[in-house]
C-alpha cells in the first residue's frame, strides 16, 4: 500500500520528476503517480486529496511550472503534508513557479525544494526524511543514502 | 441580481480593492462581494464558483497576494471569465503575486491587471468593458468614463 | 464579420501566435490579423484601433515583446477591451514584456496572459470567455473545450 | 523531552519567528529555541545538529537571512528534517535568503517555507503535520487547526 | 521659443522631476512643460509631438512610471530625439518603468536614463549635451556644469 | 573626418554591434571604431575620450557586457554625449550590463539603448537624431529611414 | 602610514560605511578615506589610485551606489586588491549596485562584499584578513575578532 | 607547499573553474585542488579548512552553485580570506549562486567574484593580488599580467 503520492501536471512533466522516482524506489518508499492539473481537473485533484489519508498516504509530493498553483490546492484539500517541486517549463524559468509553491499564504504550508531536477530527487529524500519519524525502515534507508553521500 | 462577483483573500485586503469597488458603483455594474481562501476555504471557493453563473454573475474580480492562487482556482472551477489583482502584500511586494495570477497554464486563462491599487481600479474597468459588450448602460457608462479621462 | 482583432507586432510573431489562431479556428470566433507597431506605425495603429468598433469588432488580443507597448497602446486609442500576450522574443526573455503589458496605469486597463505560447493560446480562450456573455456559441463552444480539457 | 529544535541565526530575529513559537504552544508541539548562526559559531552549530537526534529532536525549523546558510549547514550535520524560513532582513529584502534556503544541491534538501513572518508560522504548522505522521495527538492538534481556519 | 518639451505623464509627477526643470533652468536651455498621459489623452500627445518640430523643440524629455509608454509613443509619433525618466511611482518600485523606457524595438530608440530623481536632473544634463551639439552657449553652460563638478 | 566614436569593450563583441555600424553606413554618418576596455585599457580609453572632440567627435556609441562601465567612463572623460548598449554577454544575460549602463549618478548621464542587437541599431539611430540637430544631411537621412519603416 | 584606502563616491556615503571605518579602528589597521567619484572626478581617482601603491597603500575598499563604476575604476587604475561595497542608495535599493561591482569582466577583479551596513563592516573584517597574510598584528587583532565573535 | 587551497562542491564544476587552475599555473602560484561540497561533506570541509593554515595555505579559493554554502563554510571554519565563485549551474542561472556567495552576515566575509567562468580566472587573479601582498614574485607576475593586459 503506498505511503506517497506524488502528483504532476501533465505527463510532459514526467521525465523531470524522473528523478524523484528512481530516489523512492531506491529508498524503497512505496509510492503512486497521478497526473493531474489544479486548473485543468479541480474536481480530480480535490478528490484524489479528500481521499489520500484512507487510502494509507501520508506525504504527497507534487511538481509543476508557472502559476504552479498544484501543491498550494493539495495543501488546501488536505492536511497530509505537501513537498513541492518548481519546473523550470515556461518562458520565465521556474521564478514563476518558485514563486507559486514557496509563497504559501498562513495557514497552509507547503515545503518547496530547489527549482528543477535537484529538486524533484531532493523531494523524494525529504519525503522519506518525513516518513522516517515514523517507519524505521525508510529512516534506515535513508541514513544508509546519507552514509554514501558522505564517502561519495 | 449582481453581474459581478469580486472575491478577495482575506479581510485585510479590503482597503487595497475599495478602489475597484468605488469605480464599479461609479459604473453601476451590480456585484457582490466575498471574502474567502482558496487555501484555507477550497470547499467555499468551489461552491461559489460552481453555482455563481446560475446565479446570473458573468465576470469574476479576484484579489490577492503572496503565491496568490485564488483568481487561478475560480478559473479552474468555472467557465466564467476571472480578472485578477496581484496583491503587493508579501515580503516580496507583488512580484511574487504577479507570477502567480499571470503565469496561468494553457487551458485556463486569468486577465492579470497590474500590481496593486491602480490594478484593482483596473479591474473594475476592464470588468465594465467585457461586460459592455453585451449590456448597453455598462458600455455607455465606461466610454463616459473614458471621455473624462480624456479631457482630464 | 470577424468580432476579434488579433494584431501583431511584427511578421515574425506570428508562429508564436499561431496557437491563438489555431484556438480561435476551433472554437470558431471569427477574426482578423493585423501586422502593425505601436513605435514603427503608430497612426496604423490609431487607425485600426479607432474604426474598429465600428467595423463590429468586440475583442482585441495583441502581442508584442520587449517594452510592449503594442496592447496599451490600443487600449488607449479604443475602447474595445484588449487581451495582452508578453512574447519572450527580447535578450531579457519576456520580464520586460511582461512588465510592458502588465502594469498598465491606472484607466486604461490591458488583461495580461502569461508569458509566450501558452498565454497566446490563453488569451484566444479569453477572448471566448468574455465573447460568450454575449453571444451563446461561443460560450457553448467555450464550455465543450473546458468538458475536453477536464476530461483529459 | 522537546521533538523540534528551533533555530535561528541572531537573537535580533526573535520578533519574526515569535510567530512559530506561538503556533508551537498553540499545538502543544514541544520545542527548544537556540540562537546561533552558522557562519560565526559552526562548532556550536556543529555539536547541536549532531546531538539532537540522541536527545529526541524529530524535527527542526531555522530562520535565517542574507545567504542565509542556517538551514542548509544544518541538513548537512544531521538526517533530521530542516524546515527552513527565509527572512527578509537584509537590504535585499529576502530574495536572498529565499535563494539561500530553497535552493539546495542534490542530497540535501530543505523544507523551504514562504519568506517572512507568514513563512514562520507556516513553519510551525508544517513541522506539526510531519511529526503528526508519528504523533496521533499533534495531528488531531493540527486538524482542529484546519478545521478552525476552513470556518473562518 | 523653447527647444525642449518637458513631458509628464501626470502632475503627481511633477515633484519628482522639479530636478530636471530646475537643472534646465541652471544650464539656461528654454523649455515648455506638458502633462499628458500616452495611455489616457492619446490624441493630446500625437497632436503635441506631430507638431513640436514646426514650433522649434528639437528635444524631448518625457517622464513615466509603470508600463511607462509615454516615451516610447512621443518616439513614434516623432523623429525629434526622446530622453526618457523611468519613474519608481508603482509598487514594482520602477523595474517596470526601466523595461517600459529602455526595451524598445529596433527603429524607434528612447535614451532612457536612470530610474528616479538623480535620473531627472540626468536626463536635462543628457539634453544640454546632445543641444550643444548644434547650441555653443548650452555647450559652455554644460562644460561650465561640469567643470564645477568636477571640483567638487 | 568621423563625427562618431563607437567604442566597443574587446574585439569579441564586434559582431553584435555590427547592426550599429551597418545602420551608420546606411545614413550615411561617418564614425571611427575603437576596441578597448574601460578595465584593462583604462589610459586608452582616457586619452580617446580627452581628445575625441578637438578630432571632430560629436557623439559617442559605447557597447559593453557584465559590469558595463565603459559607457560612464567615456562620460566621466569627456562631455561628449554618450549612447550605451547593454550587451547580454555574461552568465546573467544582459541584466548586469542594464544596471551598470543605466544607473548612472547624478550630473554623468549616459543614454541607454535595449540590451542586445535591437539596441546596437537603436544607439545608431538615436546618434542619428541628435546629429541631425545640427546636420540636416544625417536628419533627412534618419526622416527618410522613418518614412520607409512607418511604411513597412 | 596607512595601509588601507577607503574611497567613498559622495560624502552622503559616510554614514553607511562608518561601519567599516569603527572596524578598521577595532582591529587597528591604519587607514585614509577619500571621497571622490569615478564619474565626476576621474581625473582624482586616476591620481589617487596611480600613487596610492608607493605611498604604501597595500588595499583599497570602496564603496558605491547605482552603476557601482568606483570600484571597478580603482582596479583598472592599480594592481592593488580592490574590496567593494555596493551601497543601496538608489531607487533599485542596491541590486543595480551588486551588479555593477560584482560583475567585473576577464582580467580586473574587485571582491564584492554583501549590500548594505553589514557588507560595509565585512570589508573591514576582508581587509583585515588580507593584510593579515603579510602583518602578523593583523592578523592577530583578526583572529581575536573572531574568537570574540564565536563566543557571542 | 602549496599556498592557496582551491575547493570545488563537485567533480563537475571542474571544466568551470579550469580558468582558475590555467591563471594560477600562469602567474605561478603554487595551490592544492579539493572536491568537497558543504552539504554533502561537511566533516571534510570541516577538517580541510580547520587544518589547511597549518599546512601554509594563506588563500581559498571555492565555487560552488545553487544557494551556494561552500564559500560561507569555508569562511566559518577558518580565519583564511575566501574567494567566492558563483557558479551559473542550476536552472536559475547563477543569480542563486550570486546572493548565496555575496550576502554573507556580518561578521564573515567572502570575497565575491562574477558568476561564471570570467569571475574563475578572475578569482586566481585576486588570490595573486592578496598573495602579492606578502610575496613579491607572485606580485610582480601579477604586475606583468597586468601590462600585458594593458598593452592587449
Amino acid at each position: 500500500m503506498p505511503l506517497l503520492g506524488l502528483v504532476i501536471d501533465s505527463a510532459s512533466d514526467e521525465p523531470i520528476v524522473q528523478g524523484a522516482m528512481d530516489t523512492l524506489d531506491q529508498l524503497q518508499v512505496d509510492y503512486e503517480v497521478r497526473v493531474m492539473s489544479a486548473h485543468r481537473n479541480p474536481e480530480k485533484v480535490r478528490e484524489y486529496a479528500l481521499t489520500a489519508r484512507e487510502r494509507g498516504i501520508e506525504v504527497f509530493i507534487s511538481a509543476s511550472g508557472g502559476s504552479a498553483a498544484l501543491c498550494g490546492v493539495l495543501a488546501a484539500w488536505s492536511t497530509i503534508p505537501v513537498i513541492g517541486i518548481p519546473l523550470a517549463s515556461s518562458d520565465l524559468k521556474g521564478i514563476d513557479a518558485l514563486m507559486g509553491t514557496v509563497q504559501m499564504p498562513l495557514g497552509v504550508p507547503v515545503a518547496c525544494m530547489s527549482v528543477g531536477p535537484a529538486g524533484a530527487r531532493n523531494a523524494a529524500l525529504f519525503a522519506a526524511q518525513v516518513l522516517g519519524i515514523k517507519h524505521d525502515d525508510i529512516r534506515e534507508a535513508f541514513e544508509n543514502y546519507r552514509n554514501d553521500l558522505q564517502g561519495s
